[in-house]
């Protein structure tokens, strides 16, 4: 290999971030995804992935056909973090309830459980495979035993290990039949933690025999289902390496997981960007340690120049042997080979075809919980819809015809949405037992609806927010008309004990606007259908 | 002619209306959005042409091709209400300042608004045509005289008949220039009225000589310009026609403007769907009587297997001679017949080009206002940035790194985003003079950005929120620490006039990212680098 040829093997074993629009000005992360420019030098350059976020299926479909021609060739990995079905990132495709869900049911019904999570991959791999995907950076093989855990939570299949590897496994599979990659993360897993990876680095204590015990047995479970590729987590595991997170961790990545574990696939680390990472090293040197470590693949490096050039200079002064750039290059190809021809995918057809549709309508309707009475409207409880999101801008739970807002206007609710550019509706007067300024809600009844996912990106917003005294508040006024959660399960059982039998209250795991219209439905006895008034344009 | 065939070209004359999304369930209106298969089913049935609205422009783009498959011929006619430019329907594309800031600009610099405005058709007209659009259902050619106009306002070019025919004119020439057809509305003139045709029928009282000398100069000269395209008014005009709205009047559509004006091209309907029609007359006799008083094509028929119907039967019974029915077909024919080859439109390129973009940019530039100091952060003033929009569900001004909500952020201000579903800033204290309810609104000062258009499908909204007294009541607090209007110019106007010279203040007639970044940089001096932050995903 001459330097050039070196240097485009090199940056074949990157994955760098754009974003799924068309046009530069509509990133909505310009920060992290790189420009057209920049995409199509790095591409012609030889960068052999790009992880995708944001805009329709259909954009994601033009962009993937877009990426492959400015590559000028076929071999490229393309992947997004579509953990929770490809609508969970692409709107237009099929969001799917998030894993937990199925880990809460099989607790009922394993059987069904594990036939869903194989629906589940299946799915999302033939709506990625119809968007122009290969690669499903999933599934989440954490166990999500700290119910604290601010990064997975809902992302994971459930919070034993076995459960997790039972559901995790059957998605694999689904994937593995519908032609794409998967990738088992985060290794060895992020379970119990307690610190959002994004942000610091956090240390995991456990021993090596309590790692086998759990967080291990879904990976070994994934690596005997033959998975294409493992992430790594960004975590300090002192048992095992007690300097370098396992991100860089030699220890980590080749003595146990290649090794230890026999994992032949790809290794592929996770977010460079990540602040576990950036802060501690330089954009070059975490490229160079990442793959030094075992890793195949650099995901999002911070620059992707210094991480070719850094990592270029680590094979020619022999910190690296060159076996190594061979070795990940081999298993690239491998892994391409694995994927299943894209050009099945035809532009204009549905991305979400009716039975993938039903799925999602069965997953929401088998993981809703409801309890109390159905709501009746009555004058003295009829006020109030109170709904609470993580944001506005944009908001992907709500549209102006979302049942969360149109079945209680139906009733005759008025819709307030708090969010966290809005204005607040808690008081300022320092009292914990009446934290919400009732005075400035209006009369009548209140109806909360909770989106609460409990992880993470929200800088830890939501635990802030006293929900449970604001319930509590409201019931000593006589003003609670009822309770809905979407999202984290967690809350939902810690606010559910608050109620008294008379009060109707909800969960959903999904937040969608399938979630909402299935579950008010039960709660308020029928949803008014949702004409959406007069309005007939923007 | 046998029954099936002139079903068929009945059915030609039909625009009917589709979402620009893919999947039916990503439909914002579903009340009036057909679903696919009842598309499919019309366009096979011969149905002629399509309104479309919402999705990104790469989603417009495979839905046109889509439409033009599914009709298994390319004599659609495919068009949008896109008077500001295709981004202000479909995302990507360029979302231009509404027609009303040339009309500002015109009084100062006649040559320079006259040549934008025709850089304006022709952007708008090649980006549809890049999208796959044939059709642009502009230029308004409304006389705003009226300032309390609730449904033109900003969409006309101007205030005055000369001014909107000059850059109406200029408008059309760019569209020409383009490939893609106009059209002028909505006659015979929809400037002088105070109430929303959208709920109402609104009554224009003019005479006739009134009408000549100021409502039909606009159209007479794009007639002359041989605009493609007029769009009828729902408005009753008694000296024409005292019985029937302009869409349903032969006086108006035949008399008028065939024979008086000489309009030999296609006449559409506004669509039939809107109340000032649909409440007065069925849905079959609606299409009927539009098509008996001159209209060429029915857009938006409440029910489109019913206009059909009613109209065969109404050419069976000889209420219309079969004679009318040919001439509408071949003008329709005349008209594709004008629009440049559609299929130089390559998917993967972009919409906007650079030079496109450029002229959004200019256009911002020269029409926004800035009066006062710059304003500069101090304990006393730094506060809210309290930022009035019409909705968040979606909120198409806003992201989450716009400039109206990032620029005051990085000078320490605390964003707040009041909308019409959210926590309300006013007080209930029924004090005209202290309407905002600063006790709940945290110290320091308050930075008003206010979106207000002054425009249709508010229901009145913005009317009854009193930011006047608000203005007056944070002035006599010491707590504004500025004003910025973005939208209708009326209003920027009279709120203006309250401000002492150390405010600072500033107008622009667009709402979008690009006139807040440009804005906010002359009035806080420097635009800080919106980064995002450290979030780097949703």
């Amino acid at each position: 290999m001459n330097t050039a040829e070196r240097r485009r093997a090199v940056a074949q074993l990157l994955v760098v971030r754009a974003s799924g629009h068309a046009s530069d000005r509509q990133r909505r992360y310009p920060r992290w995804e790189l420009s057209n420019a920049a995409l199509q030098e790095l591409l012609e350059a030889g960068v052999g992935g790009v992880i995708l976020l944001g805009g329709s299926a259909t954009d994601l479909q033009q962009r993937c056909r877009n990426l492959r021609d400015w590559a000028g060739h076929s071999d490229l990995l393309l992947c997004a973090d579509v953990e929770e079905g490809v609508g969970q990132r692409f709107e237009g495709a099929s969001w799917l309830v998030p894993p937990m869900a199925l880990g809460r049911l099989k607790t009922k019904d394993p059987d069904t459980a594990v036939a869903l999570a194989e629906s589940y991959g299946r799915v999302t791999g033939a709506q990625a495979k119809r968007c122009g995907l290969n690669w499903v950076l999933g599934p989440v093989c954490d166990v999500n035993s700290n119910p604290a855990n601010p990064v997975i939570n809902v992302r994971a299949w459930g919070q034993n290990a076995e459960v997790v590897a039972d559901l995790a496994e059957a998605f694999q599979r689904g994937l593995h039949n519908s032609g794409v990659l998967g990738c088992a993360k985060h290794f060895p897993g992020h379970g119990d933690t307690a610190q959002d990876s994004h942000l610091e680095l956090p240390v995991i204590h456990h021993s090596r025999e309590r790692l086998d015990r759990l967080e291990l047995i879904p990976f070994r479970r994934l690596i005997a289902a033959e998975v294409a590729s493992v992430m790594t987590a960004h975590l300090l595991v002192p048992s095992l390496d007690d300097q370098r997170p396992a991100t860089l961790s030699k220890a980590v990545l080749t003595d146990l997981l290649r090794h230890d574990l026999g994992f032949q696939g790809l290794v592929v680390t996770d977010a460079l960007v990540m602040e576990a990472i950036s802060r501690r090293v330089g954009p070059g040197e975490a490229a160079v340690q990442a793959f030094e470590a075992g890793s195949d693949l650099i995901l999002m490096p911070v620059d992707a120049h210094a991480a070719i050039d850094a990592i270029c200079a680590a094979l020619d002064n022999g910190r690296i042997p060159e076996s190594r750039l061979h070795e990940s290059m081999q298993r690239r190809q491998q892994a391409l080979k694995r994927c299943s021809d894209l050009e099945t995918a035809t532009p204009g057809n549905a991305i979400e075809t009716e039975a993938d549709h039903a799925l999602a309508m069965e997953l929401v309707e088998r993981s809703l919980e409801a309890q109390g009475p159905v709501l009746t409207p009555t004058a003295q409880l009829t006020g109030l819809n109170l709904i609470r999101v993580d944001g506005v801008l944009p908001c992907p739970v709500l549209r102006a015809d979302s049942a969360a807002v149109s079945a209680p206007e139906g009733l005759g609710f008025r819709t307030r949405i708090c969010h966290d550019k809005g204005l607040s509706p808690w008081a300022d007067r320092g009292d914990p037992k009446e934290p919400l300024a009732l005075e400035t809600l209006g009369d009548g009844g209140v109806l909360l609806q909770l989106f609460l996912r409990g992880n993470p990106f929200r800088a830890g917003q939501e635990r802030s927010e006293p929900w449970a005294e604001a319930i509590e508040q409201l019931l000593r006024h006589g003003r609670l008309a009822g309770l809905i959660v979407y999202g984290c399960p967690y809350r939902w059982d810690a606010l559910r004990t608050l109620l008294p039998e008379s009060t109707p209250a909800g969960y959903s795991p999904g937040q969608m606007p399938e979630a909402q219209e299935q579950l008010l439905s039960k709660i308020i006895g029928t949803t008014p259908a949702g004409t959406g008034g007069r309005d007939f344009t923007d």
